[in-house]
């Protein structure tokens, strides 16, 4: 393997709070080992389409507390293509980059590692998705911020709740994981939490509410969008035919969700990541996604990474936490 | 007029920031009088139901700074019927009550001013309403925490629209009123804002989002809810069709434009007004909302008050602004 | 005059919460007007040594949100000499630039002044402080981000002064004016609020602390870094020699006041003055301060603006409201 | 030992936010249990003048958010004394309580350790500080909030330093131990950190200053308030003379680095710690504080719990990434 001198990174998939001090991390971690950095805008999107800037140190300055990316994200289809990632080896080529550090979820990987197999090319990837679904590191990059985005916006529907003794339904993000559903539906002190990897039936919910303390008359429901009960919507038509006396509302969080300045721990992660994966490449790892486990470094092949987290495991644990502390 | 002895006050409709700082207000502006002071609880509802507790300095200690409101608030229909609000009178009769401040919108006024006039009760408003839609005030209490929760919410949002140089069209509260999304609109930084007030024909804006700036790949819409669009679902839709390359997105912020904790302006508006009631009380003035105009306090007749401000007057300025902004 | 068409902006003094939503209107504003913009850097100093730069509307786009001056601000002791203004102006005609917008606070608007009569050149200036003590505006840009800033801020404090029945003397900035202190204080429920303009005397601090409610263990005191007491250390001392049984202790908040996102009322008053110089100017407007009273845009003389507001007048009321307040 | 019936709960020493989450959790755990459960006023004090007061799922609703600690905290050195403690033993007994989780750092669990040895009596500690200082869990109740607090106050800092061009010098809490500069100080983007447990000089930072990148104006140096270089003001003195023409400045954050409402991950870690604390009891631990290491709850003696962490093994890696990240 001959060294690695110039170092693309680029940032794919759903943007994630965190992304930016990752990029951050990846430049300046590159020059303190004398690498050139080179920036990829838009994802594989610009790899394909050679959108390519030189960076330094003051490329990154400022940028450590801002949400986004300033690398900007796409989808990308061509390169799911023969042809369009023959289109993005010969750009790297031409450009004399000769390893990647791309951030994102699984998508993201998934295409690096088809890439990196097919071309023999080093890449390393960092978990940057606030979903917090990856194998191979306990928390990704932006699911900190997320949830306490998540957290700081039911609090102020709690307000509201209180002032009406009010029944909430909310619906956070994760398609097919309740990760941050579980988490903030803790630190929001919910009555409920509904997640696609537990069959909390409606019915069970109807009980609970039914059972439930009777002094209580504010309650919050916590939903991921992915729950087989059909989202947040599906389930307050339901709890409202039960319930006709009842002032149930719905309330879907969206976007605002991925957005906003990252967490110190989304930042100090995503710090530390970052100049992982520029010594990873120097040591020729390449195919694995750099993460951290129970405090320490971790490297994990693509593959594996991209399995998301049993959820089956951890949930009971937390969703009998959440019915203990509704009582 | 017999000397006022023990002031009622109540909070009624829906919640907004600063309704406890005017609570507070109205609790220790009583005490400096050396007047009584019994809360009501949820409303008119309280009322009729004799829902009543002594209050006094302490009762309000450390409530300043935070949403909702520790009287709660209700809907009441039994309000709108003589035998409701004869009961009402009777209750305040037997427990000595004898002036009211209640704290709400046009609703709460409407009934304030009927039982006002049926009893000669002496019966004083403060604007508590998040949508700024009084007459004889500049600022209800409430409005200026809720246009600061949506700017810090569309600010992530922005975030997201960066990085994947998407459109997002973002509906904020407002059924008759476009308040909130005019004064949010210009300070997100919206390309357009759509609101009730207005005719902005969707073709206005398809022409705007041709004829804009090319480089210009994110941008804002915000439409308030009442908009005869019909909505950011609407609307979105509509853009879709039109520009199918565009990536769309639609987010609803729905509830949390409610709650939190109020913003400074809205503690000292409220502060203020807490304690202007109830020396108008003391000067024997009776069914008008107080009010702050041109930093001056103001008493407006109930009857006045409700009249929606005539938004027609203020919006072209502020619409023209926006278009502005945007290029 | 001949026709303005090519403005000139800058930012001066310390730095304030919305002067980037100020530069993205006088940039935008121009644009509408089919005027040039040319950015100058660091204030007077850029004018000095011709520090400039083109501006379109892309170079203030995502800066709304933004704390701090991306024009930069510094002292310039240069620009008080005949010399230094020569030097200036000979810059401003070399590139064309035949207007300017400063946005700063009393010292900006003083060396404004000056060289617009040297020079018979044509400036406007926008009011960007956060103390708030500029004549011809009812709100100076800053200003309202700032006493939010202090609000959170205490609120924190008030926090750990609940849970340990603390005295705790807040520091707050506003060298000659206690119009950060005054609304801030009233905001956070303060238990006694000294500024410069008052005579507070420390005897009446203790007596009131002594005389008042026997249940509240927790007190905040505001104090203006310019009060004769000699700031928060001094009051501090004090009021430890003659509680020496009560647990007192001091924060000075500092320069944190300065930074942050501005609030959504900062953003649109600067987004309205922006658009306003630069219309101001097309009016043949010069020697100006472009402000906001009662809703209307006022322009006033600079060398009246820059005389500090007598808070004498505002004074009592507020004072007697935060002492009201704290029963 | 006979089965446990009444578990009394206290929060001592500094407050930190979570505290209110962690008593949440142990009353709600409590009633989960069929166990009685009584909050003991101001920590130890309140232990010793029997100030106890009987508690409900209802006591403990909608404190979840909320900074401080609802049952009050405060030193006690009577607690130190073999009185004290006698005072103490009679009052639970007299009460029925026959249990205690105390909530708080070293001084909290050094006198619970004494306390529990001289009367057998069952006690587990609950990890409440900001300092994460303490041997047996990876993170205390309270850090993650606090160093976000700090985050959030140096973006603000950073702001005005961009502006202007200058460095600032931000003194943190952490009197023995520098774990809040290091987390915080890689969050902010700090260009250096001075910490107790590292011997960085002030000539290392003239060097690094004088050696750094010509071309980044601005710089933020975070200190931990117990670092041997004497706290900010000293190494603001020390720079001040060195760099006569940098325009240099000092911010201690001071007091609100306690206060705010907990981060979303310091609420599920008091929520998970303050249940397991009342199953550790009814399966007879004592003596212990309960922790989360590596994910899992783990229960150490009182007596290697408050052994501060060896920040020497920790410190070289964090200091070396915020040099890296620095360039």
């Amino acid at each position: 393997m001959s060294k690695i001198q110039n170092i693309g990174v680029l940032t794919s998939g759903g943007d994630a709070p965190g992304m930016n001090a990752a990029i951050r991390a990846v430049v300046r971690g590159s020059l303190y080992y004398k690498l050139k950095v080179t920036g990829i805008l838009r994802g594989y999107d610009g790899l394909i389409n050679a959108d390519f800037m030189p960076m330094d140190g003051k490329s990154v300055a400022n940028i450590i507390q801002r949400g986004g990316t300033i690398l900007k994200t796409a989808r990308c289809d061509d390169f799911r293509t023969v042809e369009g990632r023959a289109k993005a080896y010969q750009n790297l080529v031409d450009n004399g980059i000769d390893a990647l550090v791309v951030i994102g979820g699984d998508g993201t990987f998934t295409g690096a590692d088809i890439f990196s197999q097919e071309y023999d090319f080093p890449i390393i990837g960092l978990p940057g998705t606030i979903d917090n679904d990856l194998e191979g590191t306990d928390l990704t990059i932006g699911y900190d911020t997320a949830i306490n985005t998540v957290v700081n916006a039911v609090d102020k529907i709690r307000d509201t709740a209180e002032s009406h003794d009010r029944l909430f339904i909310v619906e956070v993000m994760g398609r097919d994981s309740g990760l941050i559903a579980l988490r903030s539906g803790i630190g929001v002190g919910a009555e409920a939490i509904l997640i696609p990897e537990a069959k909390t039936t409606v019915s069970d919910l109807v009980y609970r509410i039914e059972h439930g303390r009777k002094d209580k008359a504010s309650k919050i429901i916590v939903v991921a969008e992915g729950d087989e009960a059909g989202g947040a919507y599906n389930v307050g038509e339901t709890l409202k035919k039960k319930f006709p006396h009842h002032d149930i509302r719905v309330s879907v969080l969206g976007h605002i969700q991925r957005g906003g300045k990252p967490s110190c721990m989304d930042r100090v992660l995503a710090s530390r990541l970052g100049v992982a994966a520029v010594e990873g490449l120097l040591e020729g790892k390449s195919k694995v996604m750099v993460g951290q486990i129970n405090k320490e470094i971790v490297f994990t092949p693509f593959a594996k990474a991209i399995k998301h987290i049993d959820a089956a495991q951890i949930t009971p644990g937390w969703l009998r936490l959440a019915e203990i502390l509704s009582l």
